[in-house]
């Protein structure tokens, strides 16, 4: 059950103008290559993790503009004629390649290129960055706190504050996609298929005379999914022992030994340590307890290291949103375009931020690894058309510091960015969810520890290819004289 | 051009399992109250923007559950088929009664309370937190951002960086009801009505073969609609003057003398000043200078405090997620419920979290405003069948240190919470956006400059009737006692 919505008119303004513009001018024709890449990870972590390619990929499949997107457009004025008509029959007829979702991705390195004419290569930009924006930002925070749990399952739980209802569903996509087992949100499984679960909120045991009974009958009414909210009146007084009688009176006499309690408030290391010495003594040592209540990477890490007896985590509010930073800085920039004559003319954005300045060209991405140990060592940025002789060993240089080098060997190329669309036709089989989540476990398998620390993480290199980075060293000579 | 999606299956799986659960007990067609509150405003802000209602309503009418919906919880297990039969025939026929969107609402008073029995009061939860949440936190950043911007036109112009399409949507939606002038995203114009903008972005620049003809045959298309990116290259050495000639070459020979420049990298107090002599030296008075670029309040107000000659402001990432605090921590919680005799029984949610301890029962909220000036100088919640005389001296005080009492004369009284639906039938006409963006400014203009400092604002009255503090102080004695 996938709505596939068209999403054409969810574009900036001035990608119109633009378009208008090319279109009037005879430039519509031009073909162009755009980059997406980033420049920060958030939280100031090693890498982020690449989301949201399956609805990219249904974007260009729907870009359509209907008759009444026609009318809208006439009635703000600015358009030709001509170029409304034109847009009757737009469809997108490019090229895009990318990297696979759930792949760690570092910054300044393209993440998606887009080879299109120019009025379809700049008009996709809004819904491209959004959409991958978006999710990267949630399947990065989301896989640092499942890190942070060391192997406990995560829930997501925060579609109730979200920030509307795809931030609900496509965030609970990309947290599955980062690790995460479980959703809260029910529509987000059917859609996606991240697994939804849920026992009860605290309304449950308030709408019973008694805690006792609500939790009782909770019990009876789903025995093999009893996981009983005990934080209502008083975890350690009224919670825990209503739930120790209901798990016995209910579900021992079923022979069902597996059950749960989940505390949502207090100091969840000191309870949940007190709780599971109740439960044990009560003979429930494989009653689980959830935590949740504003956790996050940190609230984790720090409660694990208390010595918190929990088993598994709901987070909300803190993953939905990346409350920390709840914003992922993917951008989209010219990097070449095309003179008709078969050549690609390299284009640089200068800055007065060296951060900010472009990596020219229309290029390709190699992830080195070591041969020794599987792990990767750097991602190489190299021209399209150059010949790489990765059996041979390689110099890698530091793009800002060139003295900084390092020959290596015994080492495995994989090219990163693979083609999405050829001449508007989708030519990439996609994975299911299932599939990104385990090739996006498997390849951060590949990374090195020093690149996942929470805080100051080694810095993974990027690096530019000898011809790259002369290219890009006389393009701001030129550029800078100009 | 507005899709009415059903969003039924965007719940929390839990408000599946406690609704089958009141069902399969019986405990069903419970009648409950519901409110919905918040307890802190964002960013430490002295009131925050009530909105998102008209989705709410959309929702509510929207709500069903058809066969696909169906099959997917039977696969789910633990759902009774008589349950899943209900849910075939499941609408909402409760009522609703809300605060008007665009309403300057306070901590701890309901916003939204829904009466209906157990199964649909409960499973609404999910989908009305969320919107109202979205909403009201992206109303309430951006009119602190309008606010900053002193009367000087703010523009949304976030999508790219928003969470989701919704995100992009919903929150230029908001936006545009808090006071922002206008968005960049161009659904959301279609589809609400939010005004949408824009010229052109770096890569126009870079796409000519200099940026003298990029801005010339831009003002050619566009003669009326003429904002030129100055930054691509070098600000005064070449996008300024090169604007300029563009104007004097294009424009001027047309009689046209409104025209604008775009600044998105800099110092923008120290470019625009210089920018708006050149333009005035040059005679182009009227031109107007735009700047954008990781802009909120702060940075704006400082601009401003610098002098800088910007005329509108255009706000991406910082607004749309508002970047500084992106949740907003409204509440779903039972007040009471319905014994069946017509009487209401309250309940209450205790918390160690004095501030976290709700206000039982169903209430009205009313907003008092001082006759001499009009300014609101209070809300008072009150039980819903109190006969309040508002002819009368009315004495307030504070509900934690009882001993703060005043009395106030010559006061008008309005009651918040309008009623939204009855019996399942919507009787609120909901009003067009123009409509809710007018109600919200005539409010703000009702609120006291002390309410609307940005960092430690007079922390504005919500009190409780005499009556109402009673019952809460009577049942955290009960519920305390346990």
């Amino acid at each position: 059950m996938k709505q596939h919505l068209n999403y054409t008119m969810l574009c900036d303004f001035y990608e119109l103008t633009m378009a208008n513009g090319y279109f009037q001018t005879g430039m519509g024709e031009q073909i162009c290559y755009f980059d997406i890449f980033f420049r920060n990870v958030p939280d100031g972590g090693g890498f982020a993790i690449a989301a949201g390619l399956e609805q990219v990929i249904q974007y260009i499949q729907n870009l359509r503009f209907d008759e009444e997107d026609i009318s809208y457009l006439r009635g703000k004025g600015g358009f030709s004629e001509e170029f409304l008509d034109y847009l009757r029959h737009f469809k997108f007829t490019g090229d895009i390649w990318a990297v696979p979702e759930g792949t760690p991705i570092f910054p300044r390195e393209p993440i998606l290129t887009v080879r299109a004419n120019a009025i379809q290569a700049q008009f996709v930009e809004t819904f491209l960055l959004l959409t991958l924006n978006h999710q990267s930002l949630i399947a990065t925070k989301s896989n640092r706190i499942v890190r942070a749990a060391e192997g406990r399952p995560v829930a997501e739980f925060g579609s109730r504050r979200a920030q509307g209802a795809d931030g609900a569903l496509l965030g609970a996509r990309a947290s599955y996609i980062a690790g995460c087992a479980a959703t809260a949100c029910t529509m987000a499984d059917q859609r996606y298929g991240s697994p939804a679960t849920g026992t009860m909120a605290h309304s449950w045991v308030q709408m019973f005379p008694d805690e006792y009974t609500a939790f009782k009958t909770y019990c009876q009414l789903y025995p093999h999914n009893a996981t009983l909210l005990v934080d209502t009146y008083n975890v350690l007084k009224s919670g825990v022992p209503n739930a120790i009688r209901a798990f016995k009176e209910v579900l021992l006499p079923q022979g069902i030994t597996t059950c749960g309690i989940r505390l949502d408030s207090g100091d969840l290391a000191y309870l949940s340590r007190k709780a599971r010495k109740m439960l044990d003594e009560a003979g429930l040592t494989e009653c689980k307890i959830f935590a949740s209540n504003a956790l996050d990477e940190y609230l984790i890490r720090d409660l694990l290291l208390q010595g918190a007896a929990i088993d598994a985590f709901g987070v909300g509010e803190r993953l939905i949103t990346s409350r920390s930073e709840p914003v992922f800085g993917g951008v989209y920039k010219l990097a070449a375009i095309e003179d008709g004559q078969g050549n690609i003319i390299p284009k640089i954005k200068l800055s007065e931020n060296a951060a900010k300045i472009t990596n020219p060209h229309f290029k390709k991405v190699y992830r080195l690894y070591n041969n020794a140990d599987g792990k990767a060592f750097a991602d190489l940025i190299t021209l399209h058309d150059e010949v790489m002789d990765f059996t041979q060993p390689l110099e890698l240089f530091d793009p800002e510091c060139t003295w900084k080098r390092q020959t290596f060997t015994d080492y495995t190329a994989r090219e990163l960015l693979l083609p999405i669309f050829r001449g508007g036709e989708l030519v990439y089989e996609v994975p299911t969810l299932q599939q990104v989540r385990d090739y996006c476990a498997e390849q951060l398998e590949l990374q090195w520890d020093e690149v996942k620390r929470f805080e100051n993480p080694h810095n993974y290199y990027v690096d530019l290819s000898q011809k790259l980075w002369e290219l890009k060293q006389h393009m701001l000579t030129e550029q800078g004289r100009g």
